[in-house]
């Protein structure tokens, strides 16, 4: 069976158990600690390349760490991940856009805001909405005119930018300022299969 | 014949030119000049989603954007990507490291010291290093013990990886730190049909 190391609040994780869950795959979840530093202990740090969250073990116990690898692996051959060559790197596309211009821009504020360190961190949380603002005005500005990022149907490019997007409040970002975002946004959360962040963790140890 | 949209000291398009010319494909290069404004007329508006480059245009006029989405497509089916499905998401892995954790963190202190803005910038420099020391650090305990990133030989890992890193110096970075890097960066030099960043730019217009 699989098994995925991941943790409570991780937009990157969030995005494994999604996919996991509308792809109907059974695995195990194994939630870390990251506070406590459960992310340290031996055992993992030599399973996980940086003891990193999301990672997952295949059957045969090799690891894959990165969510956008994760999701492109576990998607391959699925209706969710296009066989076309170049719907695939359209695909691929988005995902490295949202690695390099959204995720650490949304993630930092949102957990400097979640540990009440919002007004310690003001310099560092205005310079990365500086970034992420730049990015959601591209995405909102490509959503407009669309039902989902890549073709006419939901893929993993949706499902990879969605994630921190959709949290994107937490991290103090003015989601009014995007109506199609928004929308786009409940497009994902419809599709079947779609997970919420915080779910009852009965297979964690 | 395929057609690269690039600018001069981005090493993002770096990657591009690299691994065409390492592939042995025929391309033709137009360099477009960022300060200037070029990427903003409305021919690249256009084909290229949110005016960025490198964009690489196929014979059939159709745009990729993003260094590593052009990467995976082009080394597709080479011997500079695996077939084994594994090691192509371990690949796929590296590329998104990349992108998400050394990227911004080397080009952008990287810009302000070319444009003469490092004083002016020294917040945000020092704040962007602080993520880049973090992702080097990382780096460099991978490589210490191995020649390339994934398997036994030379890959797009090696070659998305390697741009940045390769000018982290540029943007203020203390490489002396890591030995094993600068030596994995020799190795990425040494390999069959690199090109260095600055070469003269035959077929720009």
């Amino acid at each position: 069976m699989l098994r995925l190391y991941d943790s409570l609040l991780s937009g990157n994780c969030w995005k494994a158990r999604i996919l996991l869950s509308q792809l109907g795959v059974k695995y195990e979840r194994i939630t870390l600690d990251l506070v406590r530093g459960d992310h340290l202990q031996p055992d993992f740090v030599k399973l996980s390349r940086f003891s990193r969250v999301p990672t997952l073990v295949m059957d045969d116990g090799r690891p894959i760490v990165e969510s956008g690898a994760i999701l492109m692996h576990l998607a391959d051959g699925t209706h969710l991940l296009p066989d076309d060559k170049y719907a695939r790197t359209e695909v691929f596309s988005w995902l490295f856009f949202e690695q390099a211009d959204l995720q650490k821009a949304i993630a930092v504020p949102r957990v400097y805001n979640i540990r009440g360190l919002a007004s310690q961190m003001a310099d560092e949380i205005a310079l990365r909405q500086k970034d992420g603002y730049g990015a959601l005005d591209k995405l909102e500005s490509w959503i407009k005119t669309r039902d989902w990022l890549v073709g006419s149907s939901y893929t993993i490019a949706d499902l990879g930018v969605f994630a921190y997007v959709s949290v994107a409040a937490e991290g103090g970002y003015q989601m009014e300022r995007y109506p199609a975002i928004l929308r786009w946004l409940d497009s994902v959360r419809s599709t079947k299969g779609w997970v919420p962040l915080i779910v009852e963790n009965s297979l964690s140890r």
